[in-house]
């Protein structure tokens, strides 16, 4: 028996498919305690965009350490913290003409949500926020209420109340025009749906199975916003950090949510951090009215300033991470076109694709097959039924390639081993 | 304008406090970016019982980032993980006679808080959660709802439910058995109060003002647990990790709670990370039920591993702990003594003591009036009237003497100043 | 200054559409305290089914009377209710194959929602209701969860929870399957609409527009309920009682609800009186556990019993209610043809129709128009621009002419002058 | 099998105590089916405070029956309503120097106490209430968040929020100052207890137990109410009208509350009805906020008027009233002068009187032993140990003697047998 076996409460869950105890780890590769080395298309579901121990990020926060920097500093002013206000308002937010108020919550992306929808209650003096079909928003009680997923709301052992639940782009079929929808209800004094706070989305649902709103979908959601006076907010903690290809996800839609809630990838070391961006107006926080500990984790700072320096000063980062997801959305067409689109179906957009295999079991199957084969890798989706590629957005294109043809390879083993199955 | 000014919430809270740029820290002090130290009795609100970047702990820390240990590991096993557990294990529970399974929650106290009640509830099938008169549990929506605090509870924008809140020990003062009261309304089926699934408590409250669970309530409480199959949450997330002069600070008392949650000064560094305690046989979790991101903060394994080796592996460290708690109290006394309890009362245990003043804006101004002589000190209690001596554990003493000689002068210039506004 | 105006909450409503002092009252006439008469499409909202002091119901109550039968009996057994259980038995539930228990509460509509709500979630250990767009239920605070209506929504002064809305039959437009909705959103584990204790649903809805839910949809949403084990509540508060043309509004669809609330027209004379239906499996109620001062309304049971053989013994009453249906069906729609659907549209099923106005600002000028020509008529739908012709059930033919001759000159007026307006 | 073992719900509660089927009933005396004849110790839970179909109120309602006088009339103005207002302002409010505005509500209990509710947190705009240790206010949903009986509570079936819990008189014992308590906890702002909207609270509690709140503590819970901005409900439900003595149970403390609600014996008849009495500054109520079929039961409105302008024209019902409550009370005592008040303890004031006994079982086997000799009785409290005298008030002096004799002979047989069962 392991010390986790003895000790771990059973709530652990990644552990489960990957039953090997890790040590080190650089770039898109893991080693395990005996020295295997294993190709993450994982990355902390979403947490290591640059890779795992970035050797710039590594030396910054090294360099940081060595010189006494203030690790720890409650929400106080530091010289780490102003480098990072500095460099992400000049490298990210006025390059794209976009102009928010930094707020540092707790540094879990749930927190981030919590602080997000209170302010969005605070602003509007109302109660409810629409979230959407298969949207993932975390775990801690005002969180999950917007989370759809019933296991996870299952936990909470209590009513979740304060949410109306919408139709996300393209839920009922493409026939089916969710924001017409919408309008009629928010229009309808007599509809039941009360008049929201704000709406809460992702414009890629990460857990929910890469599930994407279209550019449309997104310009007429913040049109109908506008129109009935809610905020919109966009949690960009999975698909944001260039995920999809821009450092936020909706930059392609050329919306501009009134909130953004940022966590994941942001430290870009995998540090925890995260951050809700709010439209300068909506500041009306009083002091201390929404605080945690760990609001000032100088280290992130530190290696969230590197990673912005390193990785958003210019076009570079952004073009490989479009020219790699092409790559991705090619050879995930081909493994579909070869098996037909209701065994296996790319889903997603940007480096946050997948493959939508006919159900839970058999995408679990495809899972494991690749970790027999070095590619540590996760399923999402409303039954698990998504196999997800989440590398390192910095990862090398030979490692790419090689992680797609496991991902292929795991795939023609299960899905002929379904056909032998079903023909004997 | 800074740029804290031009781009940070105006939720920040410690800053406004101290208008200061900090850029390093070592033990008990904190560097301006000019140079200037500071004596800190803050400590990050507890979270850093063993000083800023402790150098045992820093080379742990580094050698670790060096040899490209895994940083980010959601919730995966690693060896950084495996180490922390065993010596946990041996060092803290075996000792004391404790058997817990071990639930990593987000990094930060309010998570653990909401996975405590989540639990408690999922296990015993009941909603409330009874929380005391004063407790401070986080902010996200489940632990504000068992916290007392009105600035914070009002924050949240929806309705507050599924806790009934009952006074703390000695709340109604010392004639009133609030024991005894609870247990009257446990056990009348016509109270209107339900059963709970838990009680959630700090054994000194550390926002609330320092209000301290004598042992005999305490060991009361727990048999009204036991008596009514209530589960019993010490958090213990201000008060654990030695601040009382014990590891836990439920140790003198001798229960055995159902439940721990912990925070803070875990990690020993500062860093982001948080633990839930929980009797064995309470683990009920399905696989994933309460998740989040950074469950898995290596670097902080690697601190807490080096910290609890380092601080527990013998009595020296608890004993310099009770020797300095007997300092503090000696000179609050002495302080009391010479004002009188009404203008200045000694509050507190073990490191977690401070002076109540008339009020909070007397409070105020003798936080103020220390941190113009060097010292970084905050208030708390319910009307922010309390001055909370909250410095590392590992000060030396002459810093220790030097900032309560700075607390006294702070108090002299306050209460002699208002002396002569009302003489005048 | 009348005592009305000295005395009586603002909360008052119908009274300041009709700004006179009602004295008495036979068949469908009312007649003010000056002798004036007044015909009645009003009929308490649907409660007076059998007109006004029905002389059958009338002599059945006060021989009950002057025997000093029992009055109020709280929920004893007394030869009145037992009279009551027998008759409804006999002549309404036998002949339709129906099979139901029967509970007394508090004898309003709202209360019998508020048990039925109650029943299920027991039933089913489920906490959350589906109900439907601009259904009305009752403003208690269970009831007003299901009810749509902001106004009353608004009223409650707290979060209303427990409740996911579900669009009525055809209310995104015809071409979109509100049932194939609702299966894909209670089918996926992640949609965020938690599986319900009931769906509660009006055949017709009274207050939110005489929209009718069609015999195949209702029979469509009897088939979810069953393939997701959720039971069905049909609110026949106001639709039942003889109302659309049979005795249950829901025969047409040969649907057979789980469980059945009503009210309103129950007692055929007017006084409060309410019962739920229920399948005889799902009586888990512990005795009293549903309580209330006048479930043993022996009034009410007099005249329900009466009334229940003077209409429902043969076909007679039925047959004419569709007669008189036919003929309201024919005069609205030569109106509606005369001005245009866009203008003037005809809504509802049997004696529940009305015709649809521009706008809430019409609709109040048609029926001031009327009640000037001595007709009380009212306006309902979700912005009251429904016209709403609710007379007795019993109404002579050529009263019934007489009064909609009154609404076609009404809207002729209004219509016309609107015109004029515009034209000028 | 009768007619309501095969139709009636189980949650019928009192045919479980008396199983007879009930014919007639005069003053204070019920008929059974077969003739026989029962003395009325239970007068509709307080609902018969004039008896069974008083000759003076019968004959005002047949004669407005037979004048076709309106019987149900929504809430639209009628001569009846007229006349109901004129006699309750003159009769009762006048002399007593109360000014208030009334509200129908819909015909229960439960319905006005929802009322007051909604428009508590209207006025106020805070959620929550206060209510007290064993109060009962109904048991729709609103009003069942502020009762606290854990039976009707758990049959809810959904969480019971925004409602805080306090000690009722004497409710911790007579060294604890609930009130001081209370406005501690009011007084904090980290107590955790939010501010309320309102306090409700039974000068008398009659489910709970007869439990006495005394005159002192009412005016300080008054002028607690007064201190913290708190409107202050009186539920006069089944105090009121006459049971204690006076026509309001608040009326020996002196105290002006903001709201009352009343309801059982207001029609005098026991027909149902039910009002709200406000603060005219209060009545901020939109036209139909809080609406209802029956808010204007013509019927109640004539039989209230009669029974107002019989028993309260003059003193002299009301000090028969305290001349029988005298009797009661001096049989209690001496009944508990002879067994001891661990075994029967007097409770009550006024004619809400009743004997405490060693528990449920033992209140249970008296009323068993009453009705045996022909007096229906019922028992209430936390643990329904208290046997309830709630004879009409109207009372012959022989009968009600009778009726005590009754209750010592029960008494007598089960406290003697019980005495027997341990000494053998």
């Amino acid at each position: 028996m392991t010390i986790f076996d003895q000790l771990e409460s059973e709530v652990q869950c990644y552990a489960r498919s990957f039953p090997v105890t890790f040590d080190k780890a650089q770039g898109e590769h893991l080693y395990g305690k005996d020295g295997k080395k294993y190709l993450d298309f994982l990355a902390g579901a979403g947490t290591l965009n640059y890779g795992h121990n970035h050797p710039v990020l590594k030396q910054a926060l090294v360099d940081y350490i060595m010189a006494d920097g203030i690790t720890h500093g409650l929400d106080m002013h530091t010289k780490a913290k102003a480098e990072f206000l500095e460099t992400f308002n000049e490298y990210i937010l006025k390059p794209r003409d976009l102009d928010y108020t930094f707020q540092f919550t707790g540094p879990t992306g749930t927190n981030a949500v919590e602080a997000a929808l209170k302010l969005a209650r605070k602003v509007t003096g109302r109660n409810t926020i629409v979230s959407f079909t298969n949207g993932f928003h975390g775990v801690t009680l005002g969180s999950v209420a917007a989370t759809g997923n019933s296991h996870h709301r299952g936990g909470a052992g209590v009513a979740l109340g304060d949410v109306s639940r919408m139709p996300f782009c393209g839920y009922h079929g493409r026939d089916i025009d969710s924001l017409k929808m919408m309008d009629t209800l928010l229009s309808d004094p007599s509809s039941g749906v009360d008049l929201p706070a704000a709406m809460i989305v992702e414009c890629v649902q990460g857990e929910g199975g890469l599930n994407v709103a279209n550019a449309d979908w997104l310009r007429g959601l913040e049109k109908l916003c506008r129109k009935h006076d809610i905020l919109l907010i966009i949690d960009d903690i999975q698909a944001g950090c260039g995920r999809t290809g821009t450092f936020f996800s909706f930059e392609p839609s050329g919306i501009k949510p009134d909130i953004v809630t940022m966590s994941k990838s942001l430290s870009g070391y995998g540090l925890p951090f995260a951050i809700v961006l709010l439209r300068p107006d909506l500041d009306v926080w009083e002091p201390g009215e929404h605080n945690g500990t760990f609001r000032g984790n100088n280290h992130a700072f530190v290696t969230a300033t590197a990673a912005i320096r390193e990785f958003w000063k210019d076009e570079t980062f952004a073009n490989s991470v479009i020219e790699k997801a092409a790559i991705v959305a090619d050879r995930f067409k081909k493994i579909s076109d070869r098996y037909g689109v209701t065994r296996v179906k790319p889903k997603g957009r940007g480096m946050m694709q997948g493959i939508s295999m006919a159900d839970g079991d058999t995408a679990d199957a495809v899972a494991k097959a690749c970790f027999e084969r070095g590619l540590v890798i996760e399923t999402c989706g409303n039954r698990g039924q998504i196999v997800k590629c989440f590398c390192p957005l910095t990862i090398e294109k030979d490692e790419l390639i090689r992680g797609l043809d496991i991902m292929a390879e795991a795939v023609a083993e299960v899905v002929e081993k379904a056909f032998e199955r079903k023909a004997s």
